[in-house]
């Protein structure tokens, strides 16, 4: 089995294979998934992240494969990494489907890496697993990551803090439901698209997502804007393109990018602790027989969860725990 | 102010105020709500807990209304707790809405304690503080517990844990994104429910319930069944709590009850060490100069946040860490 070392160095070269598994360690958290991205950060960094949520049947994967082929055809032809986040399917069958239609445009293209993520992720969850999985795509050397999830949860709310500029992607259809989303969906998009805009109630609801967004003003001088898109036909693709080229101007030059940037850095770290401690407590039950019964008892309900944690925690346990693993220094 | 003692005392006396403010510091994670939990627990347990889920607009808050009428009903008129769990909203408006809309019914009935939960809950998350309600709920001698949780993203999935018996509510019009909800909802579901029944679409969309359902296999003896109601016209429901009875001596008889119950109370148990653990960690944020320090190189991008992270795993932080707040032991 080749070294974490070599394969991060692999990776960094533009090796897809490599990519591939050092996802997978950091997609399951193994004990190393840290010492990955310790050595993969350094690389990282150079990509801009778009990410696209909205409610299903909006049309999301149909739009982040035309964009991908708008930056394809760009100067240079930038390098895409697309991240499909499904919380809702434990099986990742939906977005294993979503990996099939979009092979069919990408298939042959080396530029582009898509992976799937349908489990609902260790301890740290899916939005810090796409998180981390965005950071090896960059240090892979893709220059934009494109970050989709489907539903409206707040798992997938969190998904999108990973993103630079977040595309909120509605349907016509999606009128009924606009109430009990707007609130979260209207606090994290930088950009909205109303998708499939030729049927009918598009404009309705071009005009009440507009009409919600006058409530709210903007703190970074940014407006955000109401797009109409005909996914499937390419209509409007390119607008949408300019769009986030100018969000993401106007985000460096107001300071904004910087500050979300400096959030995800010192979340990743206390994400990270905390992961530690969690798994080194996990690793203390099976391990101290001590604690395996009390586990038994609290099952039974000898004792209440409560006051068994209180106890452990009062520091009978506890001093037990290592936080270091294989990586750890 | 008076103690969490005489607080929790008069909740289980009945007092309904002390219920709701013992509630409010469980959903706050106030530092006491482990102690809160631990003094409430004896008296737990005697609650049946009833979970609702399904996409918005199905029609869940009207049919939790008339299961708590039947309920209501019945012989020594059981007192009902419900809990209403709106993730998408951080600003609580439609769970607000919600509680308007029920208070009309059961406004004057002291036998019925309603809560929102509109927030996405702190280091423990929503599904924790539902669990913990639902715990503080029984104490206070609610015989039905009621869990209500708008959407079908992971974490209103992961609130179904705190359920006995769980109920997903699907309406025709669903029939777009059942593909994509599939998966976990099928997991969870111990009882299926097509409302709005008289809409065009309700049989093909039982049959393709019925359909999915064959695929997998009871381990428990219980078969889901698919069940029609109109709830805005009370159709059906007496039939739903009948099914739910018989779930619950299933369950009962098979020991999946007793089974279920042993995972929730380990599971508190991880949780609240696990959180205290993170807030130990966040409060040496705020008091260590040194880490406070660590924190402004990672966000500035001078030290990544992994290398930063196993640095001080590896000890030099961890053992200032106090685990014990005022309620540790």
């Amino acid at each position: 089995m080749p070294s974490i070392e070599s394969l991060v160095e692999a990776m960094v070269r533009g090796d897809t294979m490599s990519l591939a598994r050092l996802i997978s360690r950091v997609e399951k958290e193994s004990p190393d998934a840290a010492e990955v991205l310790r050595l993969a950060s350094p690389h990282a960094g150079k990509g801009y992240r778009i990410g696209f949520t909205g409610p299903p049947g909006s049309g999301k994967s149909t739009l982040v494969d035309q964009v991908t082929a708008v930056i394809r055809g760009r100067d240079g032809a930038p390098a895409v990494g697309i991240i499909a986040v499904d919380p809702t399917s434990p099986f990742s069958g939906g977005a294993l489907l979503g990996d099939r239609i979009r092979m069919e445009q990408h298939y042959q293209d080396e530029g582009v890496f898509i992976r799937s993520m349908g489990t609902r992720g260790g301890h740290g969850g899916l939005p810090n697993v796409a998180q981390r999985a965005a950071t090896l795509l960059e240090a892979s050397g893709k220059e934009y990551v494109l970050i989709e999830t489907v539903g409206v949860g707040q798992t997938e709310l969190d998904v999108m803090d990973a993103a630079d500029t977040v595309v909120v992607v509605m349907v016509p259809e999606a009128g009924d439901s606009i109430q009990t989303m707007k609130a979260g969906l209207m606090e994290i998009a930088d950009i909205f698209v109303v998708n499939k805009s030729d049927r009918e109630g598009a404009d309705k609801l071009a005009q009440e997502i507009e009409a919600s967004l006058h409530l709210g003003a903007s703190a970074t001088g940014w407006t955000v804007p109401v797009l109409n898109t005909e996914a499937h036909r390419g209509v409007g693709v390119q607008e949408l393109m300019d769009a986030i080229d100018e969000h993401r101007r106007v985000s460096e030059e107001s300071g904004e990018l910087h500050a979300r940037r400096e959030r995800r850095r010192s979340a990743q770290f206390f994400k990270t602790v905390e992961e530690r401690m969690v798994a080194a407590l996990h690793d203390l039950l099976t391990s101290d027989g001590d604690l395996r019964a009390l586990v038994g008892r609290i099952e039974a309900g000898e004792i209440d969860p409560y006051t068994a944690a209180l106890d452990v925690l009062g520091g009978r346990w506890l001093s037990h725990i290592s936080f270091s693993g294989p990586g750890g220094g």
